[in-house]
């Protein structure tokens, strides 16, 4: 018997009290209790995204309100700039090409955050630009974005700035109202605590009004019957009733501690792993860490695929390899959602234990010993 | 305290065995626990949907699935007959218009089954038709379609047929393979007694084929990712992994009882529900009767959205009203997925207390004895 144990940025473990009430008797969403439940929850939800504009949830994965952005804020042949230095980067250029937007695509090295000097200069000569399409956590590098530097840029140019906040959300600051941020996008399985199944995008009034102007094909994730249904408590088509009974609980969770609060703890966990992964002799692979996940570069002669697997036969442990040209060269531990300061030990624990078995040089308790320092003193 | 019964046509009731998985905790998807599971239940699956075909799921409400089939069997400027005669069907329109295809609205009278010989006359005088979008059973009318009969059309003329089977499958009869049908879609609330949050598509050879063709955007719905992925027991994006372990257990639990016991039993319910109708000195509204759902005229001076009120607020038993023009007209009784005999006879006798303080006149107990005696006798 092996307990499950994930340290991955998504998936992230779902706490017993929502899991509870996913099991729960079905209910029918056209009812008045459903709608309380929406009504609740629409309000719970502005906190976590800290904004007063509304924040719609789509049954989808966050793909799908990645989708719902590119398809409604824009129309046939509009000119994006999409951020592209890691792999949620380049599915915004995959999604607006799909949809036969103009892409600029702005290369960011793997690891690094996009400069917003350069960011300026792309919008200076590339006329008509009508939207930024960027990362908050871009997970695949767990590198954080600067989101404040790069909407003043946006707001100067006019310019709507939408914001992948899939992994980030709940750890990573962000302040959409304040910044300037126009439409937000996230989903269920990583901050929130849930299971995969459910998306979000907010929209401020600037995005509503894109909405309206959009000629794209849509249907599914058509923003102007969700903002619509939104209005009543109600959604467009069948929610995924369960799962929202889940997010209720989740939310009043999340804003019962606060968002300062979390913020301040993934912080800081995320110092912790960066300062275990300097312990063990290696590097940190971000240059700008995410709160929500920590990236480190694999010792030179273990492939981090294999680490990653061995980790998850023999000790039931998930964390997360590389995507892409990093595949076999890093490994990525989240720090988001339900997950705590003790499984972060726990985890560093058997990292220690198999980089062992694995020949890696290293004094045995160094990571965790680290890591309690940054915690607890 | 009041207990909370279902009999609407989605959601439906999940049983406690399947409710129970949906609280486990979370797996990662991308691991072999997970492959296996997914291998499993797209075998499950196939025998669910009577096919040899793939049967691709999506983490979506239904409406998404009908969307991933016009947006990737067709092409934009292509012809295709929608078959409308209730709310679903109208849908299809809705979403082929979305899609900049050139829509032929078959018209079918609210509560019947469309000709075969009208669909072919249709044909005939409509050059270039590239496909047909229609429903199994009308939800909206409690109405079965002749997929047979339809299906016999479309093949002669070789053009695709896709059938709405979301409220249908698992209820009544579809023969896909069998029949021609070239795609069919469905939806996880109804027959396959889980929550909303999945919606599934099987695609045959011919609609594989069309979906390699097709030019119209899409980006979370592509069918061509997703049929890559499924070859490798995997899916494009994060699949809402808790709805999949429930849909493990409810496939297994729906093909230990078999399709053909499950249609029969559905049959007979769907005629005692008639009966019992009838015994009540009311009408049936349907003239092809779905095994799913049936609809029942409501007295002349009871507004059946006033029924179906009561029957919720004071006793707590959901039970579905009209939609559109049929809004206060008929009430709709769902028999499918986890509803069965019993659940039948309390809603009635419910149905009868209400029909009793609502100074309806019939005799109490004449509708559940009838029942009994098509159920039991």
């Amino acid at each position: 018997m092996k307990k499950r144990f994930l340290m991955t940025p998504g998936p992230s473990p779902v706490p017993s009290f929502v899991r509870e009430s996913l099991s729960q008797e079905i209910m029918h969403h056209r009812t008045s209790e459903f709608q309380d439940i929406l009504k609740e929850t629409h309000e719970g939800l502005k906190q976590v995204f800290c904004t007063d504009n509304p924040v719609l949830i789509f049954s989808s994965s966050g793909t799908g309100a990645m989708e719902a952005a590119v398809g409604n804020l824009f129309s046939s042949g509009d000119k994006v700039i999409a951020v592209n230095g890691g792999k949620f980067g380049e599915r915004w250029t995959e999604i607006a090409k799909s949809f036969s937007l103009e892409v600029v695509e702005m290369h960011v090295e793997w690891g690094a955050s996009p400069s917003s000097e350069e960011l300026k200069s792309i919008l200076n000569s590339n006329k008509g630009v009508k939207g930024v399409l960027t990362t908050l956590c871009e997970t695949s590098t767990a590198t954080v974005y600067d989101i404040e530097g790069i909407s003043k840029i946006t707001k100067e140019n006019g310019v709507l700035l939408v914001v992948d906040a899939i992994s980030g959300l709940g750890q990573d600051v962000l302040l959409p109202d304040a910044w300037g941020v126009d439409a937000v996008v996230s989903g269920s399985q990583k901050g929130f605590m849930l299971p995969p199944g459910l998306s979000f995008i907010s929209l401020n009034n600037k995005a509503q009004e894109a909405v309206k102007n959009s000629n794209l094909p849509k249907y599914y994730f058509d923003l102007n019957k969700a903002l619509k249904s939104y209005q009543k408590n109600d959604t467009p088509f069948t929610p995924a009733v369960s799962l929202i009974v889940g997010l209720q609980e989740a939310v009043k969770a999340i804003n019962k501690e606060g968002m300062e609060s979390r913020w301040s703890n993934f912080k800081k966990m995320s110092l912790a792993t960066q300062e275990g992964i300097k312990a063990l002799g290696l590097k940190v692979f971000s240059k700008r860490p995410s709160a929500s996940v920590t990236a480190a570069l694999c010792p030179e002669d273990i492939k981090s695929s294999d680490l990653v697997k061995k980790l998850r036969k023999e000790y039931g442990l998930s964390i997360a390899g590389g995507q892409g040209n990093l595949k076999d060269r890093i490994f990525r531990i989240a720090h988001m959602g339900w997950i705590n300061e003790q499984d972060l030990i726990a985890c560093f624990s058997l990292l220690e234990k198999v980089f062992k078995d694995l020949g890696y040089k290293f004094k045995l308790g160094s990571s965790v010993a680290r890591i309690e320092e940054v915690l607890y003193d």
